[in-house]
């Protein structure tokens, strides 16, 4: 949700973009004025009502986050489709897990997942402990019960330990619930500071290069800014497009709404650079041809070649700083 | 191979010992003398003649073992069966690869794997040049020919520009040959100093406990350090055995030698508390009945519940420092 203050602002010069469909800048409103629309990143994101991120849950959720003995297989992870490596996705169009079944969407970031409002492409879960336990259960994915996986987080001793540590007071702390608490309070911490962006934003005007200056301004006088908004820059909604080559109903699986169908939530533009291939069957592996769609489809406007690589070297701002840690020991 | 000053005093124990199959400790063995019979854990693993381990190669070869894109599916790599958060191995009975097809043998784990002088439970290889391209190819492993593997890589810049740094002087680096030596350098890194038995061994005697120092002494006279001796407690040698419910052949495999029939390489015992499951389908996932599989298999000798103790106490004292690393950010 974009600051109340910019609401207004933000209304106009995305509708005004949208309605005319023009490249053009406009020269009236000032450098703070394009600053004002986006919002920093924060620390953290918001932590809701009835949780914590006590450092035991985040200990235990880093160590579930790496856990493949709650996978069928014992060799799937939560890490294996969101790989730290990999800009804590895959980089293939399509999830690949249990038996080397292919999912039907593109692996979703978890860096900075939770600045999001809704979760999955879908949005089926409003928050990162209704995602968690998802992948776990689906036959594609880990394909393991929650029932089997309890089973085996209790074999362990120290698992035994750091439930009850993270849930003190609990007779008998080892549940899914406790997992998904715990999983969603180490993504909690999966935030990505000091993007070239947020520096910019934070008053440091060398941070961006003059070319993605000239894209950020772009982004928000053409009206990309109307969806992608917020410190997330995602307005965590649902909007339809036609993406060439894919049948997926999107959110319509979900609501049944016949508005909802080939709508799917706005992803999170942060390192969109490091998270591709893009859009939700990971069909577009490169941000000119994202960014050129975008602006065909939902903008109905066909950028410039200078255009599309302003608006791509302003993506390329929006990398922060990876979460470095280390890959925890597994009992 | 032991220390050429070592070795007669090694014989003698050994050989006495497994022909009396006494579990008695040898009185007249001063403890120096125990100390004698091990070696402790360089900090690095000898470094082949015509190799390097230059930062460049150490650096790529880390980047290439946790590079999925080099399999077919696109999401297995190195780590995925030598799990960093596993103690560099899986921790199942037999390794799960490609389209979850379950392989024949239980994995190695990848720490120390440069002081062995044969790779593979069946010793296939004799280094870990040798080793680092198999499971690439292997169609239950990575099931990705090399040929495409290099083609995958080249179409990275940074991939190219590491090659090209880590292989000074060569026209067209990116190629099978230095993917094996990169991860081999790499690997080379993971050693784990600093456990209890190597400090031990350096002259800490309060490094292992009055049950680990019993462990250690049985652990020579029964002769369990005829095959497991070396800085990494392995001969590097092969030994036919016959674990219940196996067919493997082993060796025979490799060599056709009816002397290698059932045969295998002696595994490393150093973090061998943190490599269960055992042997080489992994058939046993605990250390007091893998010490008593041994006992009867190797030495006939049935070993009383409380040196079963001491043994395990003492195979606890080897586990080292794991390697600390970052997980390395992919292009």
């Amino acid at each position: 949700m974009p600051k109340p203050a910019t609401r207004k602002l933000l209304a106009s010069v995305a509708a005004g973009a949208m309605a005319i469909a023009s490249p053009a800048i406009a020269q009236d409103v000032s450098m703070q004025e394009y600053i004002d629309l986006f919002e920093p990143l924060p620390a953290l994101p918001p932590i809701p009502s009835g949780t914590t991120m006590s450092a035991e849950r985040i200990d235990l959720g880093r160590m579930l986050f790496f856990e493949p003995r709650i996978s069928s297989s014992g060799v799937i992870s939560c890490a294996t489709c969101h790989n730290p490596a990999l800009g804590w996705t895959d980089r293939i169009p399509r999830a690949v897990g249990h038996q080397g079944q292919v999912g039907d969407r593109n692996t979703p970031t978890v860096l900075n997942s939770g600045f999001l409002e809704a979760q999955f492409w879908d949005g089926r879960e409003p928050d990162l402990e209704g995602q968690a336990l998802g992948p776990i259960e689906a036959d594609i994915e880990m394909a393991m019960s929650l029932e089997e996986a309890i089973v085996r987080l209790n074999e362990f001793e120290i698992y035994r330990d750091m439930f009850s540590a993270a849930f003190p007071g609990e007779d008998d702390p080892v549940t899914p619930q406790n997992v998904a608490l715990s999983i969603a309070a180490f993504e909690r911490t999966l935030n990505t500071p000091n993007s070239p962006f947020n520096r910019y934003l934070m008053g440091d005007e060398m941070a961006m290069s003059e070319q993605q200056v000239r894209g950020m301004r772009l982004f928000a006088d053409s009206g990309c800014v109307a969806c992608h908004n917020g410190p997330a820059l995602t307005d965590s909604n649902f909007h339809r497009f036609e993406l060439p080559g894919s049948t997926d109903e999107g959110r319509f699986v979900v609501t049944g709404d016949e508005m909802d169908r080939f709508a799917f939530r706005t992803p999170t533009l942060l390192n969109v650079a490091v998270t591709y291939p893009y859009f939700n069957n990971g069909s577009v592996d490169n941000l000119h041809d994202a960014v050129q769609l975008m602006g065909d489809q939902m903008l109905g406007q066909e950028f410039a070649e200078d255009e599309l690589d302003d608006l791509v070297a302003f993506l390329h701002a929006l990398t922060g700083e990876m979460p470095r840690l280390e890959i925890p020991a597994l009992p």
